[in-house]
């Protein structure tokens, strides 16, 4: 198909098209001609990955660039490419990260939970430095020095589901038909797309605990707990 | 103290202060001259309250100014101010929001989801609206009309995490001396706190799944392999 065509098809706009082409996160199309070119299938699947690592994820330009060049050196393992996306998706407490002691020491003992729990990450990542930023936030904003313990909760909570995610992906990668591409979608957009539910989850769960209900609502009660609901 | 004196207290800068005086996110001060106000540890409090809903939540000024007017007054019940923060952290899947029929009919799936695992959430939540937003990418990116109960294991694992969460809100009611704003705080940063936690903790989980290793790595074993450990 012709690009005017690819862009009918994927729901981007065209000058988005030609921007993604320019910026190498699309792969050039089949010339068929002095200024026409042939688009398929893989550049359709290559625009519907970046529109949700640029939508959902929240990804940069810049990280998609990366992330896709991981993807077309064939050679990438998963785990490599998965590796770049974690990173782009960044986020977190990072607003004013400092060097210091105190931060120095949180380093060491998130290092050492995570090595506690199974999880020695690999140097540089940048969930590593959340979960310090998190430390120190948390520590900050309850005035008290909370051990690094406070977050086994969490730790558990997401591990479980990550074990049942992996057996998905396990299964998926059995399945008749699908090739690497399929899987890193499926990796990746698994990661991505399921963190605002999560979140969505938890938030919806924890204003439904302060509301004031027959049982033992944490809520006051105030004059309008009538309409709670 | 004086305002320049609450500014080194809290580590915000006064420029800082005074702008969250002019807009009303922090109280004013006991006046002690025609130029002059003196303040106290609420003041602190109430910065250290802002600067975590602005720096770790991402909140508006305007929106942390809607949970500010809940907290002073004195009627408003906890689960009305959670309500407030939880709106503000917005966030997820928003990106081109679309009106339409795919759009009801995923409405429609996530409310019967919502009310299923006993969560009928009041009208307008924007969590709702997020879970909305994320079947929708959901579908989108896979390219298949998913069911909603492909959130079953978030739900799941969160609920978890809530219950236990609920309960350290309930024991820390119950501790002396904890006050109306000790109860907010607790459960306002707890909510807003963690959501990076939890993230960093999936992602580490989900790059992790993809690493070789002796038993079952989901990733492919490029030449690379040997150094992922």
């Amino acid at each position: 198909m012709k690009i005017s065509e690819l862009s009918k098809a994927s729901g981007v706009a065209l000058p988005t098209v030609k921007f993604y082409l320019r910026e190498g996160l699309l792969q050039a199309g089949e010339v068929t001609g002095p200024n026409q070119a042939k688009y398929g299938p893989p550049h359709l699947r290559r625009l519907r990955f970046v529109r949700t690592l640029r939508d959902v994820g929240g990804l940069s330009i810049a990280s998609i660039r990366e992330v896709v060049a991981a993807i077309e050196n064939e050679e990438a393992p998963l785990w490599e490419i998965m590796g770049v996306v974690v990173d782009a998706l960044g986020g977190g407490a990072g607003a004013g990260r400092e060097e210091g002691a105190e931060r120095e020491q949180a380093t060491m003992e998130v290092d050492g939970f995570l090595v506690a729990h199974g999880l020695p990450v690999r140097p540089g990542a940048l969930a590593r430095e959340n979960l310090v930023d998190a430390l120190l936030a948390v520590r900050n904003a309850f005035g008290m020095p909370l051990p690094v313990e406070t977050f086994v909760p969490y730790e558990r909570a997401v591990r479980e589901l990550a074990e049942q995610e992996a057996a998905l992906v396990q299964s998926f990668m059995a399945a008749p038909g699908v090739d690497r591409m399929a899987v890193i979608e499926f990796v990746v957009f698994g990661t991505i797309l399921f963190e605002p539910v999560l979140l969505a989850f938890r938030r919806m769960w924890n204003e439904k605990a302060t509301e004031p209900s027959e049982e033992s609502g944490v809520g006051s009660r105030g004059s309008a707990a009538d309409e709670a609901g």
